[in-house]
């Protein structure tokens, strides 16, 4: 099977070329982008649903809905109003630069200040696609165990910031934050790690405050 | 890059080739084999653990663990003294056929009546790559959440079974077990559907019953 790698190395090398285009016009239209990324179910949505109402009202925000099948996730997210686009991937595992850059015609980024891009549920493929986001955030929920980092390093790796959603829910599970911390750590020395309940409004403080501290560095690079 | 569907056509072919051989290897040997999938941390391992010393005494039971990195997985069911292969996919988000047939060369098939495969915690790609099982047995979880079988509908129209875990949880949850059940009927007429908690041990006995009558139909096919 050698002859595919030559493919599938095509494929990544274009990929990566459309995400650098998809920056590109990011930057140009100054549109600070986000790729928020977990496994099915960690709470994606519900994070932009915690999040979304909470920015400051001079933020436009965008969203950018990826799934294998079904409007669900972007039907929640356009119900608070915000400028919302579904990209059906129609089976594949996870969003990759072209089919964002064919969504991106949607949305009038011109207008946009910040867009979330939320990727298919999966905490493997979507790593290895870039889209041109300018932070990747991954999600990861207490019932899926503590020994997820150690599990899916290359997810974690690539993490700009990862979010550690369902707190309320640890009473109710074995779940040990230090050993999820110590497996976070041997694969991403830097990553802040936010413990927030989506459910309950806990720990979404840290993370937004550290989420507009970078749009704010995007936006305004020279106050630093 | 229509020039890859060819080679993407070609893998899928040669996999279905060598899972038909893994297929036609258990049927010679008179090994009843199941492949597990769901998506990470939804209780794959637990559901093991917890049926593994459930069974009749008399069953030999082998376990063939995947994971794209780590050996936990693999020490928890070494831990109940089963015999157990980890296979490590270096990456690769699913199992194929190869890399099962390549593990069962560490397995004494001649001995073994039952054997799982945990497949890569993934709720999409494992779908697409036949293994040789002899059953499809799909796990969600309920901090999932009940929109799983809408969202992810490949994987659960291929389930011989869906196995509903963390039913302990249900009372912290915003789950509604009617909406999983009619989206798992919109994809999946016939699958039988076992709200089980692995930690609690209920709704296990009829996963057991199910599974075992399963494993007597191959054992003993004329006894029907």
């Amino acid at each position: 099977m050698t002859e595919t790698i030559p493919v599938v190395q095509h494929l990544l090398d274009a990929n990566e070329q459309v995400a650098r285009e998809n920056r590109a016009l990011f930057d140009r239209t100054r549109t600070f982008v986000v790729n928020l990324m977990s496994s099915p179910g960690a709470g994606k949505t519900s994070l932009l649903q915690a999040t979304l109402p909470r920015l400051p009202q001079d933020v436009q925000t965008g969203v950018i809905e990826g799934d294998i099948a079904s409007r669900l996730d972007a039907e929640r997210i356009a119900a608070l109003g915000v400028a919302v686009v579904q990209i059906n991937t129609g089976g594949t595992c996870h969003l990759d630069a072209p089919m964002v850059r064919g969504a991106l015609q949607h949305l009038d980024l011109d207008r946009l200040d910040l867009v979330f891009i939320e990727n298919v549920g999966n905490l493997i493929c979507p790593a290895n696609f870039a889209l041109g986001a300018h932070l990747n955030v991954v999600l990861a929920s207490t019932p899926e165990g503590h020994d997820k980092p150690y599990k899916y390093p290359g997810m974690f790796r690539l993490a700009d910031a990862v979010i550690l959603n369902k707190a309320d829910l640890i009473p109710w599970l074995d779940f040990d934050q230090q050993i999820f911390e110590r497996g976070l750590r041997m694969v991403n020395a830097h990553a802040p790690l936010f413990v927030v309940s989506c459910k309950t409004g806990e720990g979404l403080d840290a993370w937004l405050t550290w989420l507009l501290e970078r749009y704010e560095a995007f936006h305004h690079p020279n106050n630093g």
